[in-house]
């Protein structure tokens, strides 16, 4: 689903990535995350998609809620093993929406 | 691929879109249209990946950039087509990327 935010200004995490064939706890982990995401302070929606490449895209009303999740323990712990276990390359840009619009059928 | 983009800051539009099931010219048009942004002046990379959602991300060293690309005729006859026949919704966020990390093994 398109993530309904906020009126910009507001923050966007693109997270790119390139997976290895080691599935062991990823879908899981993922899940987890998305749940744990979801319960932040400042956390305004989540889209996701994978080909070859992942993209997922979290969307935050400030930088401090991203820096926020970012300290999470549970977040820090998940993003240990996905350097070591789940991605061969991975991105995150940390960006400010500053204009949006859209279309709906 | 992951985007080899410059040093922020640069810009972001992240296309988040929901399909319909009309496939009527779709995937020639989209890999068109990547072959035009790739000629436009500051162009600094896409990234895509499609699930249910379909996430596209083209990076880019000015709002002027942008502009000028969304204002190319055969992109404008192309986003006619995108509302009239292949997408059910979707999203356009314009963002300044402002910061960035990865990681490559």
């Amino acid at each position: 689903m398109i993530a309904k935010t906020t009126k910009p200004p507001y923050y966007a995490v693109i997270f790119t990535s390139e997976r290895t064939k080691n599935n062991n706890g990823y879908s899981k982990t993922a899940i987890r995350m998305e749940e744990l995401a979801k319960k932040e302070a400042g956390f305004l929606g989540m889209e996701a998609a994978r080909s070859e490449l992942g993209i997922t895209v979290s969307y935050w009303n400030s930088l401090e809620a991203i820096q926020h999740w970012k300290e999470n323990v549970a977040h820090s712990e998940a993003r240990e093993k996905g350097r070591s276990d789940w991605y061969k390359a991975f991105k995150v840009r940390i960006c400010k929406v500053e204009k949006e619009y859209g279309f709906e059928k």
